[in-house]
């Protein structure tokens, strides 16, 4: 996949205004590969000059491949020509578009779109952010249940340069009307394959040949319900219904895979405390980042202000043993990484569906069992550490025959805080998902600084118990 | 997408030994479907019985939808129709189910397989692990190039039947010999999409339809390609070749967005040190779950244990303001935090191949000053924070006069150790990456535990200078 740079070339023909190899160049390539030795290298004016040489379709495929904030200055420089490519683009990618043009710019392109098209981009605007509909395209291919597969064909090579995909064709019914006589979307009656038209007899009918066990969508679901659909029926485009059954639209593999891919992005960032980024990391704007940034640092600097409060409270009580504080950092860590564990394991779970909020009994015993055999780990290794391993300056200050209060004190904190912070990572995410709101909110970091509070809470108390 | 529960349904054909029936679920619904409906309530022999009576491509399609330990219990149960089923499934599928099972059973599965299909297997079994050549089938369709586009079709009708996809077929070469005398796998001359196929007049030459600016994966290239290649190029199936641009094989959309979660799954998870794992969170073995949890838990305690030391070391000197020791979870959990955020920015800037390592003093500054900018917003609310709400047991200590002093050593600290936090999160994995590693070994808790030794030192080095 290594290709030639383009940038002497393409910049020697614009000089040249040497149409046909421009034509060439678009026309040759992949409309990905053309966008590509595009995007960084020329003006937004270059770029449309390079285009307007290959046809129509071509200059829509091209564009649909350039970056979004790219997209946005070139119809902004040529609003006619945009007008023009908007009739050509796919359904989803124009109105993806138009939501981030300037509300005028997109107002004086829309003036240059006829009527079929206005409406179609008003119904694919109209959709909630998030939901399946804002996602779907509705250039989709499609034919009445009572054609043939020889017919079924010659359609499809009508509407091929059009649609989106004419790999799985949906069979939809007669037209009907709503009560109040405007034309409702016609019924879904069933999805075929290109693959099983052509495997058919010419004479077979689309009824006959049609799957009627169909996996669909409602447009008004949330869009993680179409990762799960796709991961789990290798689908390359699924449909999307209105609540008569009617298709409004199809979602496609690619979109579907950007969707998984961004969401992986966000899921990561949120694990670490990051509020949503637009843009790659070396193309997002400085103060949008430290925004999404600030804003969590903050947050959790005001949370942790709490362990101040409460090593007061018992700082008093302990002063003769000072010295124990050198243990707090290391106690706390652990349930703080126990916690983070926890949490990502089961917000993961929740996100593939392989559990439900009524599982929380099982997560539950599961975790406890498991924070058990963690901390029975951990318990160990601070057994050894405290016995070999603590710094002179500390046994100097212990009370003669404290050692194994010591080590009982430090190995008890360890094992609880671990117990704590795993079954409150575990925990959490499924509390807050009850309440129907985002467990990934529930944050590695979010998590740490909970389970630092209850920590010092453990760790002063065991001391206490073997200290006083 | 709601679909009925069949296990009353299917347990009283089973019993009554209603063949007819039996053939009508596993026949009209989707595999996926009827693999479901079968693999949590019904035994391997079960499962045999039903689908035996499914014409034996049927059977293969719900085999491969069957979760992979309960496919390897049916493998077991029954080796004759094993070995039928294998002719019949996707050529990466039953590559990986064979990679499953248990030596013996493998061999005596594979002898009931004729010698072509033999071959097919042992040469993808040879490919290494996380390999494009490991993800990939051999079972495309393919065309010469001096076919018509109508002789194009009627041959993929042929083909359609055994192959993986047909909605993009690769048109190959003459065969060759190797030096040795062996075949050489067909060269690759361009790729033609069903769509175009269908689209183009009857005796137009495939030579003259196909795309020949084809992006190719090789053999031997990581699997993390892969999924850049589709989300760039919307693929529905991409070509593998060797060295002299021979076909392999093809790598399908389906396998892309399974590998893209399950990439994702074990991002999250290694981000918050959880080392692999492997089938769904409740499925999964504890002990082994343990294992990948107690690893990363008990290193990150030994590493963490350098906070003793170094606290131990300042401790003696700085006995007289054992009060101050309160700040200590508050100002350590700023870098912890502030280092997570930049960390996951970058691992996650990485994988997506924003940025490359040769980037790193891009970044450097990027972080430099966003660290910065970071910082001084803590910093405000450490002021604000010391200013209204020290604790009253800490004030009552505090030396006269010392007030802002603290005030300023907790500000300080708080700033510094943010800076501290953001850069080390930031470089480390570009650094690893640098040495050839996977740069999302740099952990959210790693980088939380290496922060916290530096956050002691920092801390303690501003206690004394505005202390002593």
């Amino acid at each position: 996949m290594s290709h030639p740079l383009f940038t002497p070339e393409i910049t020697l023909m614009l000089a040249e205004a040497n149409a046909a190899g421009l034509r060439e160049f678009c026309e040759s390539l992949h409309p990905a590969t053309v966008a590509e030795a595009l995007d960084s290298e020329f003006t937004p004016e270059q770029i449309w000059e390079v285009i307007s040489h290959a046809n129509i379709r071509t200059q829509a495929s091209i564009f649909e491949y350039i970056p979004p904030a790219l997209q946005v200055e070139m119809a902004e420089k040529a609003r006619p020509q945009m007008g023009q490519l908007l009739t050509k683009m796919s359904h989803d990618d124009r109105v993806d578009l138009l939501k981030r043009l300037p509300g005028r710019v997109a107002e004086s392109v829309m003036r240059l779109v006829d009527e079929a098209d206005r409406k179609d981009i008003a119904t694919l605007f109209s959709y909630g952010e998030n939901t399946v509909g804002a996602m779907m395209t509705t250039d989709y291919a499609w034919l009445p249940a009572t054609a043939t597969a020889a017919e079924a064909i010659d359609q499809l090579r009508a509407q091929a340069p059009d649609k989106e995909t004419i790999y799985y064709v949906y069979v939809l019914d007669d037209a009907s009307r709503r009560s109040d006589g405007s034309l409702a979307p016609r019924r879904l009656l069933g999805v075929i394959s290109l693959r099983d038209l052509i495997l058919a007899p010419r004479h077979a009918l689309v009824r006959e040949l049609m799957e009627t066990d169909l996996a669909t969508l409602r447009y008004d679901q949330d869009k993680d319900a179409v990762a799960q659909l796709f991961a789990r029926y290798d689908f390359i485009a699924a449909p999307v219904v209105d609540d008569s059954f009617g298709l409004l639209g199809i979602v496609t593999h690619d979109d579907v895979l950007d969707l998984v891919q961004r969401e992986a992005t966000a899921d990561l960032q949120r694990q670490a405390g990051v509020g949503p980024i637009t843009g790659t990391y070396l193309d997002a704007s400085f103060w949008m980042v430290w925004k999404s940034r600030a804003f969590w640092l903050g947050a959790l600097f005001v949370l942790q202000m709490g362990t101040i409060n409460v090593m007061a409270h018992f700082e008093s009580d302990l002063e003769r043993v000072a010295y124990l504080m050198v243990f707090v950092p290391l106690c706390l860590s652990v349930g703080g990484n126990a916690g983070s564990q926890a949490a990502t394991l089961v917000i993961r779970a929740l996100a593939l569906e392989e559990i439900r909020t009524r599982d929380w009994l099982l997560v539950f015993r599961r975790e406890l069992l498991m924070a058990a055999a963690l901390a029975a780990g951990l318990g160990v290794l601070s057994i050894v550490r405290t016995y070999f391993f603590t710094p002179e300056s500390v046994l100097a200050k212990l009370p003669p025959g404290f050692f194994w209060n010591l080590n009982w004190a430090i190995t008890f904190s360890v094992m609880g805080i671990c117990l704590c912070g795993a079954v409150i990572g575990a925990m959490l995410p499924l509390a807050i998902k009850s309440f129907g709101q985002d467990p990934a909110l529930m944050s590695t970091p979010f998590i740490a600084t909970l389970s630092d509070v209850l920590g010092i809470i453990i760790f002063f108390n065991f001391v206490k118990l073997f200290f006083f």
